[in-house]
């Protein structure tokens, strides 16, 4: 299969790579490194990614940011940087690369817990992974020619301790290569529509 | 009690007022009718919506649009109705809203149920349906003074089939005096970060 991992740098991307690499072809695509570049917020990015990648069996998002905060000192400014980032950047990936999919072939995008085991300064993590949730379930059912969509949802990765470890105190943390897993099975697999809980129940 | 009802001049909004009414001064808020008017997609508005009716003890949002249309149709700028209306409209009223409630006070917005129980031409309802519950588990732990928030997720309102019935086929329409009692449970209980559904499982 060719597949595009998009975040394919970032931590989680990386170790997606190192899984799939070795049977497929895989094309890392980073903001500012990796095989390809494209900026997720701007649709002519995306755009211009999938028309040098050309058609594509698969593609995995890991990728995209929100804001952390506390709750009292958010404004609707704060909850757009995840709307257009983490939320729409992924949706947007769909959108704009369902022509260039195979039939059969997945989307894989990436939420997290954080929408059901909720934290302090989380609330527009949860917002977002909440609305991945529901799209990719929703969208899921209307996809054409057999196309796949499923979610990845990872409690905090190990190797990120040192960067998120404050936000999740007493959460355990799930080594990145068992979160790769998780969109091997979803590109390789036949299901469609699940959100794949990687480290939480 | 004095309780503000956004969207106190639709369907279920209505049913909201009628069962608060009796015991409690109840301000219904419409687009362009009912005691007070906002929009709920202006900042500005919705601040002189609060400035005018100063401390209130319950704020209750039964409002918001989304796009309805099939996948394949859907575009970034249709989803954003949803994300600016009925995602963010009601999250501005949180937002901007905190400083006016009471102690103890509550907000309670409306999703629905669709991001669980997923229909044709419904991913964007879906998508600020989950967001809606992410937002309100997020924001509960958060919040100052004792305030509370829940979402009320209905199904399909029996009295608005004529409107909606082509898009829910199959589903058991719930009357809207049953979906208002939910409203009046979360205002008048002590419960916080709860979904409560009305009408399914």
């Amino acid at each position: 299969m060719k597949i595009i991992v998009v975040g394919g740098t970032g931590t989680i991307g990386r170790a997606v790579v190192k899984t799939l690499t070795s049977d497929h072809e895989v094309i890392a695509v980073g903001h500012t490194d990796g095989d390809l570049q494209v900026d997720i917020t701007n649709e002519t990015s995306i755009k211009k990614m999938y028309t040098s990648v050309g058609s594509v069996d698969a593609v995995i998002a890991a990728t995209g940011s929100v804001h952390f905060a506390p709750l009292l000192s958010m404004t609707a400014e704060h909850y757009q940087v995840g709307l257009r980032s983490k939320l729409m950047g992924q949706v947007n990936l769909v959108l704009l690369g369902m022509e260039y999919l195979s039939d059969g072939g997945s989307f894989t995008l990436t939420s997290g817990l954080l929408n059901h085991d909720v934290i302090r300064q989380g609330s527009s993590a949860a917002m977002v992974n909440g609305a991945l949730e529901g799209f990719v379930k929703g969208a899921a059912i209307e996809m054409p020619r057999s196309i796949r969509i499923n979610l990845v949802s990872p409690t905090v990765i190990a190797e990120s301790m040192d960067k998120y470890g404050d936000y999740f105190r007493g959460y355990v943390p799930v080594p990145v290569a068992e979160a790769a897993l998780a969109y091997s099975k979803s590109a390789q697999g036949l299901q469609t529509g699940q959100v794949y809980k990687v480290g939480w129940v």
